[in-house]
């Protein structure tokens, strides 16, 4: 059995992949309380926000607004996802420090989500990594469907590799690989993790896990056995994906913390203290979420 | 990485353990209605009914009934719990062919679960197995809180073996060793897996998880890893423990069958035949089930 890493980084999404998604817009205090929130559970990286058009999806419009508002809680990394050039203007403009491309390893997916193949994207964010390093930022890169496509199915592991090497290429400094419909199976993670490594650091890369079939968690565990240490999750399991038919529910951040705390890896953050971030956004949503931690939890009476 | 077993059996235990929570009756002709949907579904061992007092849970007081009920499905093999003489009386009356008897790791567990210490329960088992034996049954034990347990914490793995072995030597043929309350981790199941198997073979053992935490699937595989090729799961993830505070919802069949479909493992069974009897109960108790697939495949508007 191979060893597994003493250390795991947690990069919390829930703000942004968890948010986007709500149809009832959330006011932006109480998005500014949800990343304090998470940071003094321990959360040492937090995704807050989209810097998409305002108009495609309102519910990030205030994206200025929330990235301006964290800066002074301190103590965490905070990135923003930016699609294009006018998204990176906006960003600079509001203090953020770090930012995050995506693109896709399915080709159907990409024009779907994006509206772009992937060369396409591939050349949008050369010139936005650019742009972004210029004012001093680092990016990350994602690959949404590196394992199943909804519209393709299985993705042939090389094609993830090509978009990861292009991506590091063009200066991105972490690939977050996405299981976006939640429908990989822990042979798929290792295939996909094993091909990566011969080309690149495992240093650099993330998953970046959904788990809408249940399996969030065995992909975890597949994946830090093939020495993955970088995991994204969302508190309380919150989120989706509105272009990927079915896909509910992010990895819930208490899930994977009940997990890594179980097997003696360290993460620096405190479970019940995410199921509190949690309980602040359900309550703003005004309904429960689906991590089975933040289920179990609030039955007990906590929420 | 060690090699997964190419095959595994799968324990369905959802009449059972499933229903033996639920307040509300369920008529008769639908559990047997249940069982036949999951034979249908491929499901070649089914726990169908339990033979304890009926006073004490009046949801099983059909036991006789059920198990004669199911009989004439055939295609697959069925058994009984049994808690004692009466029971087992009852169980031959009825012309059960396999029975299960349980008792615990623990012993603040057992005496709750069972009030017997676990030294009375395997006396009275002895008694149980060597009756069941001269009328041609096969038995099957169970070890509940073989992790961890809610009053006492973790529990030592050589209490666990210590129980299996002594269950084994009064003719036991499969020991089920439970997560009883979903809390264990995939360190503490490859510790108990491999202390086990020092003592008998590992094709005896079977894992009874619950997915309370979130953690069954990551379990199994952990199982799968240490050799374990036997796993008991219930339709939709029905079920829980009355007597284990926070314990809901056993690993469902249909989440098993997708993780291992994926891992190219072969179990027989249909997914989505396991869904449709998961509906079939589903609606008979009037509300949705816990399984992350029934969910999946029920807001796809299949129920």
């Amino acid at each position: 059995m191979p060893a597994l890493p003493s250390r795991v980084r947690i990069v919390e999404v829930g703000p942004r992949d968890g948010l986007q998604n709500e149809a009832e817009p959330v006011p932006t205090g109480t998005k500014i309380a949800f990343v304090r929130a998470l940071v003094e559970a321990g959360l040492r990286e937090v995704e807050v926000t989209s810097f998409v058009a305002p108009l495609a999806v309102p519910q990030l419009a205030d994206a200025g607004q929330v990235a301006a508002g964290v800066a002074p809680i301190g103590g965490a990394r905070f990135s923003a996802l930016v699609p294009n050039r006018i998204g990176l203007r906006r960003a600079i403009e509001a203090g953020v420090e770090r930012i995050a491309v995506f693109t896709a390893a399915s080709e159907t997916f990409a024009r779907r989500n994006i509206n772009m193949t992937i060369d396409e994207s591939l050349g949008v964010f050369a010139d936005v990594v650019a742009g972004a390093t210029e004012h001093g930022m680092s990016v990350r890169g994602y690959i949404s469907t590196a394992f199943v496509c909804p519209y393709e199915g299985p993705v042939p592991k090389e094609r993830v590799r090509d978009v990861a090497e292009r991506l590091l290429a063009i200066g991105v400094d972490e690939i977050a690989v996405g299981d976006t419909i939640g429908a990989a199976v822990p042979g798929g993670i290792t295939d996909v993790v094993e091909c990566l490594r011969e080309r690149f650091p495992i240093e650099r890369l993330a998953l970046h896990l959904h788990d809408t079939y249940g399996t969030a968690l065995v992909n975890v565990y597949a994946g830090l056995q093939a020495g993955v240490a970088v995991f994204d999750a969302s508190a309380g399991g919150l989120g989706g994906c509105p272009y990927a038919p079915g896909a509910a529910g992010n990895l819930a951040t208490e899930d994977l913390v009940y997990l890594l705390d179980g097997l003696g890896i360290e993460t620096g953050v405190d479970l019940e203290k995410v199921f509190a971030a949690s309980k602040l956004i359900a309550a703003a949503l005004g309904r429960t979420l689906p991590g089975r931690q933040y289920r179990r939890l609030a039955a007990r009476g906590g929420a």
